[in-house]
């Protein structure tokens, strides 16, 4: 296999979460998430976000996530406004609407929603005939590699709420929002900012699978766990779900560690192809980095490597996304850098 | 926490899973199934049933593998036929009618389909106002612990087909199915009786999530990935269900051997209850043993064991459920029955 | 075409409703139901039942009326008790399941729900893997020309909000049921047992199309419209509907009139056809007559008259349904009658 | 109430329709669209857009007609392109995607679709992770009052078909775009384009309600009047609608006429205003006008007319929607222009 920068579930899972699994296996535990470890795990979360009266529950997958947090938040006559770039919008398949819902898609260049874009949603209801915007979907960190300031959140969560609207976070990378450098976010500051719903990922931040949902509005904690049963998403041993999350969220905290090391190894990648030349249009908050290369480069470089080609930039050109994750080597990232020079010097570019 | 006989999920996964997942933790593998472990079970999972072009998939849970494997097999206007006491029917939330089908339930005993309660289901079956039974849905073993044995559901199969009707096998205890005792089962012969769709079950066998979805129609097989991914069942690191379904069908015949081993600790108990004195009404099968019991012996036990009421047989009298499995201690089984015989003799019985 | 006995939509509409539309077409309205016609039937159809604060809404069909008024009331994970016969369970193309609805079918003989019934419902309930039972739902008519007295409707209203139900009644022939002899209904009785949703049947009782939703529980009333719009039952030309139900509801008591003339075609149908020695197991309390008769003379009878057979009751005799309208001739019932009488004496029966 | 320029269906049924539906009300019929007035409606537009093999049905409501014609044509996981004005995606409160289906919408500046729009739904497809665009659903004529030309609605089919996709057209307002000036449409000349499915809308043409589907593509056709059941449209009584579309197309061509009727309304409605000084940015090409007029004159006109404000144009302009329909009278047009004039004088404009 060519190496991958494809995203950031290409490798295992962290050694610490499964010595935590095997540690922990011998005893009986409660089925579908009843379990000791889920419920460690969730006091844990709640105490990292500082969010006492918070809800957690464990998730198979991040789409199944979505899905079920919005059916939860939403009556069949009201929609849900998203950046067009969203996850749920452009990389699910049409999960939502295959579940009833409408989405209203926003266009937004960097991948972040503003205030005015929340108001433009507003532009097309009028009455019964239309769909009611109902809550405001947004990606933190974005599926472009940025990240929301702990102020451009409370903004949109500010005049979400005086419009009535609910407010869901997509975090399948938060904990690379969390560590982006020059940001000043934390999970007890991010806890604070308003969010109705949120979820902390854990795929992408080295676990095995799952995702934790947690549910600061009261009015949208009951009967959660029918809602993710009949989606599917209540796991017969959720233990190892909050195994994952236990360990995570131990004193060490793991979980941060992994998403900074993560944004680490994507900045060192970023610095390295800016002084290879490489531009760039959009910021690198967090572990995705999307240089615009030479396609004749990019088929070189598609002969050894793995990674995205995500849009064209001009006839000559292409925006890559590159993708590193808590395990990228610095040694992988170095001689990737090596070949592109190569390359670049091969053509006298 | 009491010691449980609710279930065949409260122990933790099998040591040998764990181990192979460590070994072969280190490799970057493509995301959403197409890794290598998940291609080395899909093709040992072939070969163990005989049915070398049949397409296989790993889904996270059985409800979401349910749903899938319906919604790909129906049109908006097909329903399925489904014991009354179907898992699909009873204990998913809706799950099915959520993603939009329409389940015609048949009365059953002993938790088995008959061709006679198939064709019952035709009985309302008229013209465009109903419902066209299109999919006939059945368990292996059934959720009252009984197993068809390959005749019955040779005879199922055989009259599904002459009613063009298509067969799907709910699979989460086919490893117990396969494996009981006087039935003459085999993964081969399984394979062989003609099902449409069946799913290989992970999580009750002793693995951590995940079950094995074997497409043997053609017909049946193109885009469902995407139907999997719709309904939030596409795993990120979909290696780690490849990897537990490579090692339970590596030479040893893991997956079957625990079968066996639930299979016979259930026999033990059944046998011990029966010894006690305790009555049944149905058959153990497999890992299920549902003994009718005295009322104020159900509250008793109760104090120190975790298990289901199932059903109220008398004003005095209640059948129970204990489920063994795989990792159940001999040592629990007796300690149990002592329990038992000790509060009877304190009553006098 | 043969002399229907199918239904009571085989004939056109009533004049009076024909000329009323004629009468009042030359008018400008607004559209969707906010039209003068709709708001003056609302009116009317308020005062008719007693019910000052009920919402009314016009659908064009009853199905869509059903699964409108169930969407309402339900959350996602709740669920529809109904009995076996109901038209929601077998004859609508799985209607509520397309739109995500489980329903929780119980035997019933005669078409009719106890509160035993009830009770039975709620025997799979247990917690977030079962259906929370939340919606009782029964026709008035039943489908099997029965009809509920008003105490049997209390008992059951009353059982229902005490478990914490709601009620719908759907009201396809509601016109028959509150003029059936000897059952003591009325509309302002029947406004007054507690229902938190029926309709008013139009198309069965005489109109061209449409039925009226009357919303008694305030709860349940806003949003309506919305509903309404995404099932495409919002019509542009509302007006047509409203014009209906003001002629309907107009002072000389027109709808009630209908369904009378209905019953008393049946009930001299059901008479003839006993002094004929035809046998009945189901009473005829509205406009549908069920009798059971010889094979052989159900052979004949179809070469001159439509009507459907319900149920085989013996190798020799079929339970068959003959529906009266408020258009059937005296006359077409004599004729029937002497053909039967006729086709008897042939066979020396 | 203020006279309504608000729509083409704030007027009654025209009096030919009604005389016929009179003329014929006295016989037995077969319900659910079984009817032999149906039966000679689908013959009569069989042969007026000359396609002998088309399937004809008839469907109480846009809505409904478009619901049930995307379910028919679509597997769950694939989409509909739509230009962005389509009604389907603002103005049915979400009801393809509440049926579960996924909207791909590009934008548009005159409510037509171009083969470039079409190519740019491709944009986000890549595998089973995103939507696979399946339908191209059109409206002629569009929302904004443009009507395709033959050409190119035949560009559009053509280039669709080259791309393995459906053509469903949206015909709510056909009758317009047929007799549009200059345009060259005919019902034999668009019956021959090749799209799958197209519907002619019934309500807007002065019906009373009802559109007629037409199924083209042989492959759409069967079990579609389950789907139609299933959605609620399959109208016990559906002698109405056939009548309604009987004399439609009965051979004085009276469909035609009213379209004809309506856009010649609107195009003197235009003339008059853009000599009165009234800016445009749409044609005219069928019976919706959208001149640019001053606020303040917009809020003296609503005083005593009925429109609807379309889009803000700027700080002192707003672009508003006048509908003329086949029934409204010069007169009424006259005095619209007088009390524009009259109000644009006092200002001095």
């Amino acid at each position: 296999m060519k190496y991958s920068f494809y995203d950031d579930y290409s490798e295992g899972v962290h050694p610490e979460i499964l010595r935590y699994i095997g540690e922990h296996n011998d005893d009986q535990q409660l089925g579908y998430g009843r379990d000791n470890y889920s419920q460690l795990a969730a006091d844990r979360i709640r105490k990292a976000f500082g969010l006492p009266h918070a809800d957690v529950h464990f998730s198979p997958s991040g789409t199944a996530t979505n899905v079920i947090c919005l059916r939860a938040m939403l009556q069949p006559y009201e929609g849900v406004i998203t950046p067009h770039s969203g996850h749920i919008y452009v990389h699910e398949t049409g999960a939502p609407e295959a579940a009833g819902i409408k989405l209203i898609p926003v266009p937004s260049q960097d991948g972040k929603l503003t205030t005015d874009m929340i108001d433009s949603a507003f532009g097309t209801y009028e009455d019964e005939h239309t769909i009611i915007p109902r809550v405001v979907y947004l990606t933190q960190a974005t599926e472009l590699g940025t990240v929301y300031s702990p102020s451009e959140l409370q903004t949109i969560i500010n005049h979400a709420k005086a419009k009535g609207l609910l407010v869901f976070i997509d975090g399948a990378r938060l904990a690379m929002a969390l560590t982006s450098k020059n940001k000043g976010m934390s999970t007890t500051n991010f806890g604070s900012l308003g969010a109705d719903i949120f979820y902390v990922g854990g795929t992408k931040a080295g676990g095995m699978y799952g995702e934790a949902i947690v549910i600061v509005n009261p009015e949208l904690q009951h009967h959660f766990r029918n809602q993710m049963k009949q989606r599917g998403a209540l796991m017969a041993k959720g233990r190892f779900m909050g195994q994952q999350f236990a360990r995570f969220f131990d004193q060490d905290g793991l979980w941060m560690a992994l998403g900074a090391q993560a944004n680490e190894n994507a900045a060192y990648m970023h610095r390295r192809l800016a002084e290879a030349g490489m531009d760039f249009d959009l910021t690198v908050d967090a572990n995705q980095v999307f240089p615009i290369i030479e396609n004749t480069l990019v088929e070189e470089l598609e002969k050894d490597y793995g990674f995205y080609r995500w849009t064209k930039v001009s006839d000559t050109q292409t925006k890559i996304r590159l993708v590193c994750s808590w395990a990228t080597p610095v040694a992988a990232i170095d001689k990737f850098i090596d070949r592109v020079t190569e390359l670049r010097h091969a053509k006298g570019q």
